[in-house]
């Protein structure tokens, strides 16, 4: 427990650093967390190319290995860093850091940073973002979030994915929400689809929204 | 590391212990790992029904939290015990250990450990199971295996669930199970599904060669 605490004290400087530093460039980074394969690359690819012309953007992306999701994300023209993590389960504001110095993002960007594919560990770790995003498809089934709360407790705002693909599920959205509202009453909830484009401009609304109040802040 | 290391140390004794334990009352023990909501429960609950009338099965639960799980388990009518890992992010051999204790299978039991959604931390903790079995859904997208290469390296068979589904996916079996070759050479690999049944009398067919195999060794 001591060392576990050491480990997030650390981490927790180091975050207070990456905010500060985002700040001071106005640029707002949201923090994706989601098991694997909950569309989180796919939604950021569709997300980028609608948003693209109106603010610039950068990605930070996590994986234990291979580059194919920044490679994805830089087919859109934007500029993205891949960070591996190895034997790693989670980003953490050293990695975070690091990457900003690499990539650089242009003034009053948007940042998206995308961590591992992991619905328990990256909840415990600050990068320095203004939002954990808190992605879960709908094929996923609808207690999740009392499964593994901390997740859900930790960000502000849940994208409910893949909803093109509820025609074909036996997934109770309400029973979802209802799940995930019973461990953060606070949070703020969008069924969408990067597929069908359901339910993105709303996404899109509440990050120019949630951007102008941390710059104002 | 040198503390990633006692952990692992420490956990490999514990899981040699229930490894012995379980050839004494030669109980089949199989580890199921993924991301949550896989389906590892809807194809546990599919399974117990089909052959529970074949011979003994038994189910420890892993999550963070509720016991949801184990709850749908034993409305199938075989004796499940659900362990809460708080914090944690996957089962270790202790908290096998102590499931074994109070669960006490019978002789030749089939025993189904389920572990913590997670396809990242409980690669590197053996919790005294025959095999690993990763159970990755047709949803999740074909690089998982590349992105997450331990755990498949981890395991001996590789269940792709949610067949049904394939008809409203862009997902590509082949490419997928290729990935996971690249990874894990020796990989079975069995495409099924829970709903329709697809794929599933492969499955039990291979427990059971694998059980055989177990007890002659």
């Amino acid at each position: 427990m001591e060392i576990e605490r050491n480990i997030l004290g650390k981490n927790d400087g180091l975050a207070r650093t990456n905010r500060r530093r985002l700040a001071e460039k106005g640029i707002f980074a949201l923090n994706l967390v989601s098991s694997p394969g909950s569309g989180k690359t796919t939604l950021l690819c569709r997300a980028i190319e609608d948003l693209k012309a109106r603010l610039p953007i950068a990605v930070i992306e996590g994986d234990q290995q291979t580059s194919n999701d920044a490679d994805r994300i830089r087919a859109t023209g934007v500029t993205a860093i891949q960070v591996n993590t190895g034997k790693g389960c989670h980003l953490d504001a050293s990695m975070v850091g690091h990457a900003l110095d690499e990539l650089d993002p242009a003034e009053n960007a948007l940042l998206f940073i995308e961590n591992v594919g992991n619905l328990v560990c990256p909840s415990a770790f600050d990068l320095g973002e203004a939002h954990k995003v808190v992605v879960l498809s709908v094929t996923e089934g609808e207690d999740k979030p009392l499964k593994y709360p901390d997740m859900f407790a930790a960000s502000d705002l849940m994208l409910l994915t893949k909803a093109d693909l509820l025609p074909h599920l036996d997934f109770d959205v309400a029973a979802c929400i209802a799940a995930a509202r019973k461990v953060n009453p606070r949070l703020e909830v969008m069924t969408v689809s990067a597929k069908s484009g359901e339910g993105l401009d709303g996404f899109y609304a509440w990050i120019e929204t949630r951007a102008k109040l941390a710059a104002e802040s």
